[in-house]
């Protein structure tokens, strides 16, 4: 990587979480320059006036969303906006030769069909959506490496997904066993004003929602079948949890060789994720804390086999906002220019 | 019920949440008198020291444990002690005339085998623990009437069984497939300095613990293998919520018979809870949050059945030191004294 | 008190906090039936379908708010309305002969002058103003008792006033000197969605708002001022704590005679609130924790006297929802009715 | 800087918050190099046994404490103790020609007369005591520079003292008006098993402590004295608030001049720090949280002026853990180094 030259990038949805995730993440980042924060609602205003907390390293003005403008400036395009909204501005974005990294559901799905049926919405880029690639690097680092639209995956999917991939890959367990219970802080709803994530309502609280019907399924889903080879169905079910950030999806499936112990799942994940930075395997009998990842671009697998049941039960703990939002998309970026994977990204947050 | 007398009671082990929450719904009782106060490394203090809030509702010292002194003055007595002590005391406050209701796990296993493998200690009172019912009254209510010894359910397991029961006794689902995920405040961990326990460490965090060797689940498999009629294994796991009160478990099996669906199963679960005034089954489509229940003996149960996985999901809300604890021991007091099941208890917390 | 009859009541508001909450409490009251439940943009809703939880115990619909079927129904009109919408229905339903007990802030002002002036509104009910009696039993007991309409105090003002009274009252302190710090959970913000009470913004949090201008500072002010005989100013700020319930007012004075020790005030106090039975004045040493006053109707009193300083220091600690709104106008309503000033009240909550 | 030469350092204490702190923090410092960590009582552990998320970055076993062992490998030791301990190491690695950084309170005093009555211990070694400096480089940046001990400012005082220094060194208030009324999350407690920082106490919950005898009062004071040239008294309130990090100090006090205005006051601070990076003053209007501190080195300071009572209301938020502890003590490592003084400290944590 050069020192000499930082490389044009713009934020599109500035105003939300991962907005304010991607310009606080990118303020680090030694190779490249913000240059550009463009929003709907929020255009015209001071980015201060929205986190007052960064005004004196923040001093931009939030822009209105114009794919001419914006292709002008920046080389590379982060789009952070409500689902349904990239995929109007993305291929003009592309024409124009910016690399587009999207961390809406727009790009997650090759199939337009499960998109549009899950998302109730109309769509008709499907040659656009053929040709993203779904960033999650531990599984399509290459594919990444070459690409010019990323469709970033979602929180719950980061988590199960890193959790489920080595069992899957390899065969080891009954894939309609496969069951995953998430539980998110809520954060994962947005800086939008909705009653249920009060502090009031949501604090000293729990509850599980959306239950066999939250749109994360199917994106799991295409990416086990994709691992798998063969159709996958899994049992979703998402909770949230009375704490501001980070996930922790506890998987559970039945074993295919009852004969296999913790110590063999142990070295198969180590194995999986050798060369893979931001994914640690616990030692035997460490479960992971979501404390631990916050702030950190980390996940934190923890392993477990259940001799009575022949179930394996893995722990997958991220920071919903860094893994599994805006630090993830820095990780495709880093893929894509050929750049250390682990560049400008945090390692380790500030416990407790 | 004659307002006339006040029957006395004790609370052996007044220290602690169980005995402080025993305290505070006996206080609400009309038809108890709390008489006595034991403790052992509380002894000979002022309650008041331990919980000034309540200094002028109760006067009373902790005493020194005594089981002759404590038949003495009482009719009924709860005990609230770690494992492993309740059975040091109850043959012989049983066989002076006592009725004694316990909230450890001394007394919830017919087998006692079960119990010294998973609890790590020697026991000899066989004869006790066959007399000893276990006080879940949705499934019970004969028995309890009838015991003079009462083994009152765990927390995760009041909750876990209150959802699994009707699946089970009319042989629903296929039985090795049920797994529990469940989730509780830390109060569950009782009134001790544990450093996992600090706010510092458990809030803004999550995680499993115990995974695959929490002892409950043998207490939860004992009761499902009486239901089932023969012999069940589940899949139980733990998490700490950083929240102070309430369990959600989230429970997961296959359906036997696929064309069943959620309406369906409503009926089934309200049919079976239509004489148990603390279980609220919701309407479709409602999710119970655990802080409906705080601050109540009730327990909401919701249900969801996913046609795609042929899985019914049941989530079961309490407030773990009522309904999971102290609430559900005077439901049962009230069983056996004849009383209406509700006397006394909380019926709702105060939201949010 | 007799058994015999209900007195016919109904909630104007009762979507909020304040309405759910004098739901719940006047479900426990001996003395009231609810017979109508009122609001505006909720109107037509089922209660049930805003607190799902209570769906059993409360089968109502929420209707139009139209005070001449109000008035047909009911005796007593509890108005829990934002601010400026009292004042729209209150003259009406007072002509048409109910009682009424407003929540809201418009009937708190003597002058009318200073409400507009700090509420930026416009108001002409100068006469009904004037004859509303501000709802703090322990102050005004007597004239309470006498009144049909109550403008029940705010919440911090009834935590700030209870610690301040017995000072200013025998002129204990330097007036000008007196410094309110007060700490409340996000309830307090009412049951609408704003960014700033969001869990993920308000939790793991702690900031002042409203400095030197939030709106209970008249209010506190022109009781201090009837208190004292002449024109008090006080310095007022609150400040967002991350939980649900709950406030704590330190309270800061200097006292008039440097000789004064904690015991003396103490014993002050004591005798202030001889005859109050919501007001706890806690021994020596011992400061409150808003989590004793919470689910309950207490304020909590805590005194210490710093020597080196001259100043007293009155921590004061109630439950915002409850002795800070709901709770104390059913107080209010007790006392109007020559009703026991506890009855149908929760003294304790559930601890921890 | 050079970065030829990592500095060889040590930690004292590395088992507690205010040790993992320093490990996390240093691993980001370019100029230092992590040599040595020691303890008492987790001495022989393995560090990754305590902090299992950093197990990967830390490898290091805890030591026994050896002031000989540590001065052969360490040129800069960071002693992070309970009160009493760094004075019984202190003397003998400074002779032998280490820097020391005492995060406890060993050394914060000049008059040994002080510490030892608000303390209650005995101590002989004044000659070092008056040899310390008082590690907050906002106010001593020129004696730390020259100082080979530094006693490292407590939390409270700091955020205190960063709040009152500029009225005070330019005798702007009515010393003897000044109110400190601060909130601290419970890390500040550390990693001790105590019943009141559990979570289920602490959770949910508000109360005052230590009122009019918290130890860090006499710490204020004396550099209140320090500054104003004569000696102050000042009233200071601690309140456990119910989060992990952060400190809010609320100051009162009454303006000499009450002609002053909001903008007069911010003026003044923002030329009072200009030439401290680690000092925000917000703009008129914005009050700072605690949550923009946190993760951070910065103190945000919110200034207000009540033109009806003739005060100046100043918030002080820091991260307890960072500016309020090891952070601080790594300034005044830059400082006494002749580093940057932002090397190596986080600017900005990640919000929300």
């Amino acid at each position: 990587m050069s020192n000499l030259r930082r490389v044009p990038i713009g934020i599109v949805g500035a105003s939300g979480y991962g907005g304010v995730q991607l310009v606080r993440l990118l303020m680090d980042h030694p190779a490249v320059e913000l240059v550009y924060l463009g929003g709907d609602s929020s255009a015209g205003k001071q980015f201060a006036e929205l986190y007052p907390h960064l005004a004196d390293a923040v001093t931009q003005q939030i822009k209105p969303v114009d794919p001419e403008v914006i292709a002008q400036s920046c080389e590379i395009v982060f789009l952070s906006l409500p689902n349904g909204l990239a995929c109007q501005i993305t291929p003009q974005l592309l024409e124009k030769g910016c690399k587009v990294l999207d961390l809406s559901a727009d790009y997650r799905f090759k199939d337009l069909a499960t998109y549009t049926s899950w998302y109730n919405t109309q769509r008709s880029d499907q040659a656009t959506a053929q040709a993203a690639v779904y960033g999650l690097p531990e599984l399509y680092r290459d594919r990444i490496a070459e690409a010019q639209l990323i469709g970033c995956p979602g929180c719950y999917p980061t988590a199960s997904l890193l959790a489920l991939s080595p069992l899957l890959k390899q065969g080891l367990i009954v894939p309609e066993t496969a069951i995953i219970d998430a539980k998110s802080g809520t954060s994962g709803g947005g800086r939008q004003a909705k009653v249920n994530l009060l502090l009031a309502e949501a604090d000293n609280s729990l509850g599980a929602y959306n239950v066999a019907r939250h749109r994360h399924t199917p994106e799991i889903e295409q990416i086990c079948t994709d691992l798998a080879g063969h159709e996958i169905t899994v049992q979703f079910t998402p909770h949230l949890i009375p704490m501001v950030r980070g996930i922790l999806a506890t998987v559970y499936a039945t074993l295919r060789d009852p004969g296999l112990v913790r110590d063999d799942l142990i070295t198969i994940y180590k194995a999986f994720y050798r060369n893979s930075p931001w994914v640690k395997v616990c030692e035997a009998g460490t479960y992971p804390q979501t404390k631990w990842a916050c702030g950190s671009n980390l996940c934190y697998l923890g392993i477990e086999v259940d001799q009575r049941t022949g179930r394996i039960i893995v722990m997958s703990a991220i920071d919903n906002l860094i893994k599994g939002q805006a630090g993830q998309a820095i990780q495709c970026l880093n893929v894509m220019m050929g750049w250390d994977e682990t560049l400008g990204l945090p390692k380790f947050g500030f416990y407790p």
